[in-house]
């Protein structure tokens, strides 16, 4: 039997791609589609691309309606908002998996200084778990509540992950340099959104403050079992979709280091480090050694893909890592979750591109 | 009288770019263009833009005739053939303003190893000059060989410049990640190139290799009077001209290090050096500070645009620049050193974007 | 049992999304792979959008060694290419989806005249069935040789279509403006799709005289049962995939025209026939009366948009359709065909997007 | 001296090409630039593009302060703005040059129909010049009120002018399909300029509705002598500037027609009718017989390039036009048509591109 799935927030682009993978899902039902709207509308009003796949609606969001038909809900709503609805779909025994960070952090303060609300569902945020399958499989498959990852952390945090806990590195130096397509950005024109203003162009934002640098130091500093602070530099790049992050990070290990001890480890040390992580892993590709990926290959996947290089000269490794924001950063990361939670093919529904 | 001035190598972009400037710059008479070519052609084949603004011709490069014509010479040639042409021009008594990679470097063993041939003129390199007005004016003025910068390097050695000497920074933490339109690769087809697999993609290339590095770490070694390693990334983007380059490094001094001792500089202070480096340079734009630049805004420009941010949770430097690969990047800047070495306003010809 | 099916010409774009969608085709084998090549190579080195999607390789063309594996064959090879292979195909029982040119004309001497070559398979290209499911379901359900159509004809045939026989239309004044993405360009860089050449402009190409106009004209002389000599005009257009024509006709009732005896006929008469002729087609998707398609609502899908609005001050049909050039307008429709002619549901593997 | 000029509207694109080209024009000082603000705002902070270059602020409205200072003022308002300033502006004896629609039309209740508005300065209206240099110059020179033509119908009728009065066409079969960059929609962030949008999408929008349309037919008629009525077709293309219209007109001799009596003209004939045209046009540029313009050959220049090809099997005329759509299509003519009106080179700050 299908699972009967709803998702909240269906007008925004995360909104679009989850309905568009969840109506390919071969065990899902989607049963309910809701938004900030007065009152309902066919689909094809927003996205005249389901026109003969789908005659589903979008409602006003009304939580006990939505409760009497699913039994699993995404929310694909702004942050300060899904904390409004969380609660009352966990009361009510539903799972839920959220796309917005309010429900991302262990530490609230952290939370609450970044995003400059007052955290109204504390209680709640302490069983969230953070829905990244490649960390926290087996949190997810109990939880109640999935935080599915931020779009940039996704793709720093799957860059550092095999690397950090190996010794071979100092944590001070990490640095993510960060490309993301314009879609990143939401639904909602802008100034700095305007087709004219973003194409041709390439530019840095929110530099030394973007709300997603503790997202990631938070699980970074968990994997490495210290506090690590990074320097994270988003930028917006003329394209629909895809982010790729450059990261850097010091080796404390190998020819450059004469002041540190550390055991001696060879390139090769590092990408079987990696190799041995991902192995496993339906969803990541490690690139052949000093390879890089490009974000073409994986638009429109659930892939991420890593190349990794060292600097032998500085001493430094550098890791590049490939995903679409809107799949692997947002909504397909997020049926990945779900599909763990629910006891099924990971894969299922996630291998089209 | 105008400067009578020839181009060889007119058919690649960086030519098309310098014929464009040179004939609406009113103290140059464009007396000569030629090329790798068996016959001559006029100039709107290969470049339809300028029908009906330019009735000149390109001809098979021919020295002696070329000689005879003109007074100053701009090679927009590949490096390695540079070398080859640029002797028998300087012999002659004429100027040389060389775009290629050819007599960038001062130690010539470096170019050799990085460009993996021997350099046939280096007698000639000794004398040349590194085209970067804002670090060598003065001897641009009296060179009878210019060597104009490259593109990435213009991006990373304008951003780095201020703080080199300042004592302030860790100069082993340098990183640059730069980012370029597609027009920096040239006019030959390639499957790199070629639109579908350029567009909406970015990517990394020539990680930890490519031969732009050495350049950099060249010129900022001497403004910091020591040898400097940095890690060096340029990526592919989406768009046909602009380099956004964005610029890590680590200071020594401030709230974070308390093992150097150095003076404690706050990030007014920084701000006012890089204002006071800065503040004579026509071609040199700081914004204010915490403000990034946009490869848009100096498109077709002269430009290089710098912001500075402190991260001052790691204390880290971060410097954006932009810059038309093209025009600062290329033709602009070699015009630009070709005004200050004929003694004409540095700004003639080139305010237009 | 899944149907064993081979495609010869892996490593162009009509190849790769061939494969994309045979593999998630839940009918479907895909059982060889070959293509123009010297040596075995994997796929992932052409596509590396395919690893851990897919190990499967890429073989030297070998065609006894494909008959003993397949029973269906699509061909994805340049026109005067596929002629070489299918009657071998054919010979040995197999079913043959050939994508190229070389089997879309009735009329083998307009396809001599437009490809400049002698047809080398006349005989086999007599019982060719073109792969239109809209037009010719009936024939593709029997067929052993499917010519499958051009992207072009694909959207100026479909947009046609309903109005041909209506009797109500000057067949002399068809003009259909089309405006294409550019990997309709295939997979070798050349210099009219280095990106530099073709981002940031748009031109016409092939200007009355590209080789898919005699294909429209003979499927829409077929409809309309009269000989039809359309202008047709290509652009090509900075984005990687789409087409959108806007295709102009005559009407020769209605309010304009009064040298022409005919029924007078209604805007609600000529959307009413569209509606009727695509009700049942799961792949065409008339918009309301006078929305306009965008190429962007049918990327990556199978599917046709329609829209229609007619200028009543000139009393001529604009009729505007979109299409996924790679998809609706060549793998995508060639699936479908395949679908028809193993009398499977005609919408196996394709509704994804 | 130079000439004092202002420019009304300085916020909107065609306002930032406007201040572009007469910063660098050599007989004017820009004295004043204002919009509808309410303080005075330096100009880069709206166009960041400027500094260093020029120190200008941005000033309120205020039509008195600005007859004090200027000799000619340019208005680059929206439609139905430009009507409530320019009475003020001729009365104190200005020149004004209007880049809006409002004083475009010869017949005011075309553009009341169109426009939907009452024209409030119908008197003024009366003497109001079209300002195309190529059709109006001598009318240009003694105009006081000059109505810079749409870029639409800039691109349509330099592609239709020689052949109108021609008589070897049938005027009642001119389709004209236009594309368009979308900086065309101006500065005002929409959901259909948003990035995501437009970027990897061609569509057409106002089909058979457009503004510009009567502005054409207006043009043309007079041209021809006779009243013309033409579908137009503008589409939205992902690129920031260009106009390429490609427009198609039956001819009423040659092969073709066997019914109407006329003269049997040549496509050379036809080609030399053009020729002969714009032989003394500085900015329209016909190309050789068959080549067909791209718009990137225009971009940020003032040229109009034209291309001819005669479609033999149709005895259809083929006629594809590029321009930039800020500049030829406003900023460039107006400025050109400024040149006239004040007896300088008509060429003056307009070559550079």
């Amino acid at each position: 039997m299908k699972i009967p799935v709803g998702v909240v927030g269906a007008k925004g682009y995360a909104g679009r791609e989850l309905i568009k993978i969840l109506l390919s899902h071969p065990d899902v039902e989607l049963v309910s589609l809701s938004d900030k709207i007065d009152t309902t509308e066919p689909i094809v009003q927003t996205f005249p691309q389901f026109r003969k796949i789908t005659e589903l609606i979008i409602e006003p969001t009304n939580v006990e309606k939505i409760n009497r038909k699913v039994k699993v809900v995404f929310l694909a709503l702004p942050h300060s908002v899904s904390q409004e609805y969380a609660p009352a779909f966990i009361s009510a025994g539903k799972k839920v998996i959220d796309l917005s960070a309010d429900f991302r952090f262990r530490d609230v303060t952290t939370y609450e200084k970044y995003y400059k609300i007052e955290h109204r569902a504390k209680k709640l945020n302490k069983e969230a778990v953070y829905g990244m399958p490649e960390l926290f499989r087996d949190l997810i498959r109990k939880a109640r509540l999935i935080a599915s990852p931020g779009c940039y952390p996704t793709s720093v945090i799957l860059g550092l992950a095999p690397i950090m806990g190996s010794g071979w590195i100092d944590v001070n130096t990490i640095i993510a340099d960060s490309k993301s397509g314009v879609s990143g950005a939401g639904r909602t024109p802008s100034p700095t959104t305007h087709y004219y203003e973003c194409n041709e162009s390439i530019r840095p934002y929110s530099v030394a403050s973007h709300r997603h640098t503790p997202e990631i130091e938070e699980k970074i500093s968990e994997l490495a079992n210290q506090k690590i602070t990074i320097t994270f530099t988003p930028h917006l790049t003329p394209m629909d979709r895809g982010i790729l992050s450059t990261i850097y990070v010091n080796l404390t290990c190998l020819h450059a280091d004469k002041h540190r001890q550390s055991e001696n480890v060879s390139e090769a040390d590092i990408y079987k480090r990696y190799e041995k992580f991902y192995s496993e892993e339906p969803f990541v590709r490690l690139l052949p050694y000093g390879e890089m990926p490009a974000t073409k290959s994986v638009l429109f996947s659930n892939f991420c893909d890593i190349g990794l290089k060292l600097d032998t000269r500085t001493n430094r490794l550098i890791i590049a890592t490939a995903i679409d924001n809107l799949i692997k950063g947002a909504s397909g990361q997020a049926v990945q979750a779900f599909n763990i939670s629910m006891g099924i093919d990971e894969k299922t529904g996630l291998l089209h591109f």
